[in-house]
């Protein structure tokens, strides 16, 4: 095994971050020794990258960050078990502590001492990723690195989903990012009857279409709580995934919801939003369900399935594939204004 | 509207039926009098004609029997709020009372004192029915009275997938009858990642396969709980739905089904059954459902909403259509030893 | 039967109420007259007595008011089927339309055409009330009216205990009003392993100790959050039910709910709150709850037996009783500063 | 630490034990060594000791058998992170293999590789047991060792009771074991509202009496199925937990079961049953559970709850306590046919 490895560092508490050799990291004896075949950019390394309020508070450089990765496995650690050298994985970028009542009752996707990938410790933008075995999880052979890479934000939009009982029922998914996307293709794929998509930016409102929504539309260019509301006489939508984080989408999303409905909160407010507790929540008698992660591992095992009996493609949603030395040209993608980005995929290796 | 109609009675208690000419029925003051557009044949009109034990415990001749129907309502009583004439109507076979415990907690479909249409009262295969307005569901018009006549079979069918959580797992349907097409239908709109179907008869496995099952098998040429667990690489699938009431495949589906599984039992056997309860449900850790009827009205809503926005086609289930006066023949396709026959729609008025 | 009764009336857009004698009401064919035996204060009916902003802007005077009561059927409409002459009743208050989605779905507590009794329709302040059949719910004649007559805001508390899933768990009710108090002991019959109790008024955080809490803390002397986070070993409890609507409560609730937790919204805040969506919910991965109403009627099953079985003692919250005539005694306690009031209960007629 | 422990072994293939004198356990890196400070007899237990066909199919003398207890932490291996010595601790005796699909959903106590304490491993009917971490329960030291040592069996209690949704609702429970005792009194803390409790000893019987069952019968004197009908209004119940096993009890428990009720299965038959699908389970649109073992570990928080914040007395059902060495005198007292038992306590250390 080389000793040296490419990886990208954030290096300072500023923007940016720089491409570095550094050496292959030893692994613990409960931790396996990954090579990455792919990585993605999530937007969570957006703002490590952009440097700004929450990164401030919570990344300590110098790191290597990214979190979602697919690779195989080079390395295991004495203790190790369940996995083995050769094996194809990805990763599950909460590490649990194991002990704490959550963990010990099947959530420590909200662990009390929940560490992060890539975030608390040293990530996978790089060609070789020590994780946790606990996170590993062995991935089908037929999906190649560039999706098997993006099973995390994946899990999220299957947690989002699953937990939100689409099936049979009209739904409104809040948002264009990439989760977005993957959520309409898993809402379609388990049976959503109509998705309405509300997105901001022609390119990706044009893949929520692609990916599955029956209507697509920018808040740019259309009333879309009025557009909603008449295309369901007025009584709104059962379900709404609410994936932005901006207060518009939230308000406009309790507008469009029907009595009795569910509002699944992802998207993540900066700050404190002004709610109408009162008129959407408790006098429509609905239901919040606030989505952190994936479950560890019914998700993983759910993203499987769905991925593996071809039950969504969401190779449209990848619209960039580079290797990994062409970091910055990735990551522009992501941050530029005009957003004709999907997911951004990494190549540590040259093929 | 004309005096006199044709229906089919079942005049005598012995085998058989007869094409009549009767009255048109006369409505009491909460309900609706229909125009029958188009009648079907279920598996309980079989017995009724075959008069087989339980049809002689429980059929009063004369009667004219026959309960899935799509109509125009032509009359309504003075009682009747929400339906009124023109309206293009199927009807909910159950006839709750409306005051008992399970009528005044939701669950209309258990009724204490449940009556069934065409079984308790006379049905519809005639030219004109009378329901109780509580019974009428109001159908989108572009779906053509063959379809809007199976929606109560096809409601078992959703009430079963839907109480079953069979999103992204993998399922057997058990079974090769129409509401057992119709489950692997919308089982496969709501995203079964893999699902088994386990039929008899040739004609019928094939149309399992048609209606979307990843796998078909004939029991009469296949080990099918051999060939389920080895595809399952001796796990089992997620959940069973028992369609047949046969002793073999209740066996077979506890056998196959996962530890921690959901075995769903809509298929009634005609008497007691030998059965292991420690292996198949203690020991598992699993869980059944029994299923009788549909939701009134929240499996109505699911399924009109399947159909309306396409989410399954079961125009292939609908092998058989006729006028109604060619009663027999439809009735020797149901009961023929070939089974060469899925749906028998009989249409009142000649076209 | 008398021709005149006696009735608390809101004859003008203004604060205040009048006792006035009118007509006995008559009733519609799917209706049912009660004659009155005991009528209890809500805090609604304080808000319609104080003319605040909302009672403005959905009240239309003239009218009675008051929705709680209990009483007997003196005389049945036409079409009603399930209630007899001689039933000793007390009702539902949401009147629901019986035909929407909501309706058709058993969730008629949040129909789309919702009428509330002694809202929108002349209440029960009187001698005599008249009420939809449908809203009627017979009781056990060992419950004696000043307790019957509360059955309506006790079945708040049943079913916003009841979504909570509190059996063995640690939960906080925050409010001490009567329904916060009805919370305390149910949730306490139910199992919950520890209660905290957080109110305001010295009166009132005594009675929700006297109900079950096993620690009752006031906002005026405690820092209740940091108690109760002591007392978690720094954890947080797993349900809060919240029964005031007051910013501070809804903060505190949320900073005191464990991760994964329950949050049960039931207290309505008059206006829009600040609200830390990603902390209290997202991050979190807990789930909000919105209680309108009661089940219609399934919590009202689950009240009776909760009564008549003894499984709760609600009399200490009956702290005022006394005749109809003493209206304006009754209320005042009600509205007094010093809040030394639990139920306020009156009896029409004169013992 | 002494070299040598006194211990109960199954030496040969035949009915009957041994006490003897043998090595302590050495412990494996992920395990540790438990001081024992009381142990209880299981039904499990008598099998083992009674060598019945059950027995001669899975047990493989010599060996030590026993499975429920409480101890003191004494020794940990170098991988063990959550557990300290002086811990005191009992423990789940389900010891799951941590990687299978149900290791892998929060439902390790339904491992597909499962092995059991006592079953599969040197149980501890003895001075000191090891045991891996992972099934270490810190417990309470508030709670004694008697009550600390059954905690296991409480837990299939708290687990058949909490998965059934008893609170509000009447319900039966089949049995006069332990267990059944336990459920009865769990069944009372969560608001149960009324309990009929069947069972057939007489001295059992009471003991149900004694933990809370409302209505407490025996077979040998009355007829059950008439009496709950009757005390029910021709209804049946709400929820039956099955915990016999015997085909009358399961006959019973559904002729007793309400439609739309749920039948929660822990007894285990010893053989095939004959069972009636249609009537028990199809048309009344019931739900089977089946209940195997308690979750890993959110049963066991739950039941820490109940007996830490003292919402259950289990003491009554804690009828004899004596010196390991008696371990003959208790094992006579289970297997007796007056059954005049409930739990046999033993305290390996004199005191």
């Amino acid at each position: 095994m080389a000793e040296k490895m490419l990886a990208v560092m954030k290096k300072k508490r500023a923007s940016g971050a720089e491409l570095v050799t550094v050496d292959i990291p030893r692994i613990n004896p409960d931790e396996v020794l990954v090579k990455v075949k792919a990585t993605s950019i999530c937007g969570t390394d957006a703002h490590i990258y952009n440097w700004d309020e929450w990164a401030q508070s919570r990344i300590h450089p110098p790191m290597i960050f990214g979190h979602e990765f697919a690779g195989e496995v080079v390395q295991v650690g004495d203790q190790v078990k369940r996995i083995k050298v050769g094996d194809y994985i990805s990763a599950e970028t909460h590490i649990p502590c194991g002990h704490c009542y959550q963990c010990l009752t099947g959530r420590q996707h909200i662990c009390q001492n929940l560490k992060i990938l890539g975030v608390d410790t040293d990530g996978c933008f790089a060609q070789y990723v020590r994780i946790p075995e606990v996170c590993a999880w062995r991935t089908d052979r037929n999906i190649p690195p560039e999706l098997a890479s993006v099973q995390e934000p994946f899990g999220n939009a299957t947690y989002s989903v699953m937990e939100s009982d689409v099936s049979a029922k009209v739904i409104t998914i809040m948002g264009d990012g990439p989760i977005a996307c993957f959520a309409t293709a898993i809402a379609r794929a388990v049976g959503a009857a109509k998705i309405f998509g509300v997105g901001e930016f022609p390119y990706r409102v044009n893949l929520l279409k692609k990916m599955g929504a029956d209507v697509a539309l920018s808040i740019l260019t259309h009333d879309t709580v009025e557009e909603i509301m008449d295309a369901t006489s007025g009584e709104g939508v059962d379900v709404v995934l609410e994936m932005t984080g901006a207060q518009k989408a939230i308000d406009d999303g309790f507008k469009i919801l029907k009595k009795g409905g569910t509002f699944t909160a992802f998207g993540i407010p900066p700050s404190k939003i002004e709610f109408d507790l009162s008129n959407n929540v408790i006098f429509k008698g609905a239901k919040i369900i606030g989505i952190n992660g994936r479950l560890m591992f019914e998700t993983w095992f759910q993203l499987s399935n769905l991925l593996k009996f071809k039950k969504v493609d969401i190779s449209p949603v990848i619209t960039h594939k580079m290797p990994l030395k062409d970091f910055y040209k990735g990551m522009e993608a992501v941050i530029s204004s005009k957003r004709e980005v999907g997911k951004v995929v990494f190549f540590p290796e040259e093929k």
